[in-house]
């Protein structure tokens, strides 16, 4: 590991992760005990069962909420956008966010229909991330300090937290990290992005391979991956998700962009992410066996891949259902319904 | 065909099945136009796309809307009950019809949550179908009535239908129909309904299979098999169909029994069922063998099979948020966003 020793950056990274508060088992068992009362076939409702007792569990209540979610989206801009690996110029992160601030983006109309709560984080824009084909995205003090502020998110008393991004450029730090993780032919996890052509493809995979050569034999560690292979939106997410364990609030993780911070906090400590449900599968890359590895069900599969939080707010809107439902049915003894004969 | 002639009980409706209107293909024509306009990379969206611009063929106007969605739920009771095919007893379909009525089910929960309009319709409970072990469950009036009173559903301006039912034993029948609809070992399309333990399971297979040869013979005709191994409430589901496609509302079907209604159109005329969405993958039978020969791909896969139209009001809320990304999300040129540079 490169940063063991005491009082280096990561120090108090690596002391939140290995101090991480544990699951409320009473908790998610009396939401279980709640739930075998409630005017229905046990089981029939499926993962609307399992996302109740998981809210329970995490927010340390047996009666989970999901008045108060929100969507963080973090924005940055990435050095490895020069090398033609996106279908859209690097001006259009900027441009994304003034849409978002105007309400003209999908995760505007998301939001709005589920009544979710929405923030937007600049990521310092002006300024792209190191090109990670020939140094490292961030220095160990910006990364930790991105980190810091991606706890940020948690500001405002939020029960339900959707973790999103947007990055022009950004699967492919993405493709990059999962690379380092889990070895194999990096390929796999280069996808389309925002849908560039086959030249474009070929320039993101050589990207990829080239980034994976130049920081080899300095990848062991993930908080290593993270600041050399990452982006600013990735280094923060992976704050939130930490911050949000904290506070006992759950998250929901979007797309191919936002698992990735995920992965690097898997990679140090497997059950830091117990607390992380995946929004849905992404059709970017190899989402699937991301998902796969770190042991996540996606909730929706609707081929979508488009960032900005918009798979985890569409998730919220289920899990909305299921906290509503686990909250507000009847009991078979309230209601008179028999239970079952057999 | 056993009704061919003229003069029939089954004659309007087949008249009905033969002349349905078609998809209007230049409202998804603007649509598909419209969407590649808007804030996002082309296909990013990916189903949610695809849900706009089914909408608008099926509504026959380029902007779709969801603003009056509504859940029908159609309830009965089934001779067939009395062979011990259910976990619960009969009385349990008035008690839910009840617990509907107070607001305790979850469906209840679900609208709620998606402001989606909620009606029930009591298909005489007290009066039990035949039991199709060895009588049709319907004669063709009562049928044909059936069918008629289903097409109520319509009633109230919605623009989005969602099709339930409740009716304790009603998974057998819907076994039935798809046995006699699809043929082989018609065991496969048994499944454990509200939880029926492994010899209730074997009677309910017993009770299919006995069903099959009592009316064999008679199940060439899909009209036929829905009035002989039916239930009032699929029969309402399959008369609800047809009105909304007679009046441009397009359909979302819930699960395992409702489909059943849709399975029969569909054998009468494959582009019968064209403005039908499936809700869910329920977790009960052989549904997702059904949704394939149906040619429908489910919306969402959350392991339910609880019936009263909850797959179907969840897929609404998703629904809701693919119009409002079309309706509500900024063009390229009114953002000030840069279209792709490749």
């Amino acid at each position: 590991m490169a940063h063991a020793a005491s009082g280096l950056p990561f120090d108090d990274i690596r002391g939140l992760i290995a101090d991480l508060p544990p699951a409320d088992r009473d908790a998610a068992a009396q939401a279980w005990a709640r739930d075998a009362e409630l005017t229905k076939p046990a089981g029939s409702l499926g993962r609307l069962e399992e996302i109740a007792a998981f809210l329970a569990a995490w927010q340390g209540k047996s009666m989970p909420s999901a008045d108060r979610p929100s969507i963080c989206v973090f924005a940055a801009n990435h050095g490895v956008a020069k090398h033609g690996v996106s279908a859209y110029p690097q001006s259009v992160t900027k441009q994304m966010l003034d849409n978002f601030g105007a309400g003209g983006a999908a995760i505007n109309q998301i939001c709005a229909t589920y009544d979710i709560g929405f923030k937007v984080f600049d990521l310092a824009l002006d300024i792209p991330t190191g090109d990670i084909t020939v140094e490292a995205a961030m220095d160990d003090k910006a990364c930790v300090a991105t980190m810091a502020f991606g706890m940020e998110a948690l500001a405002g008393n939020v029960d339900l937290l959707g973790l999103g991004e947007m990055g022009i450029a950004n699967t492919t730090p993405a493709a990059a990290i999962y690379a380092a993780l889990y070895g194999g032919d990096p390929r796999r996890f280069v996808g389309r992005g925002t849908g560039v052509d086959e030249e474009g493809h070929q320039r993101k995979c050589a990207a990829v391979e080239k980034a994976l050569v130049t920081h080899q034999g300095h990848l062991r560690d993930p908080l290593e991956v993270l600041r050399r292979l990452g982006g600013r939106e990735i280094a923060a997410i992976a704050g939130a998700i930490l911050a949000a364990r904290l506070q006992h609030v759950p998250v929901v993780l979007d797309g191919y962009v936002a698992t990735a911070a995920a992965a690097i906090l898997h990679a140090i400590k497997p059950d830091s992410i117990d607390h992380c449900l995946a929004g849905h599968l992404s059709a970017e890359g190899a989402h699937a066996e991301v998902l796969e590895r770190l042991g996540k069900k996606p909730l929706l599969q609707l081929d979508m891949r488009l960032g900005e939080g918009s798979g985890a707010a569409l998730a919220i809107g289920l899990i909305k259902s299921a906290v509503a439902c686990h909250r507000g049915m009847a009991t078979f003894s309230k209601a008179g319904v028999s239970q079952r004969s057999a």
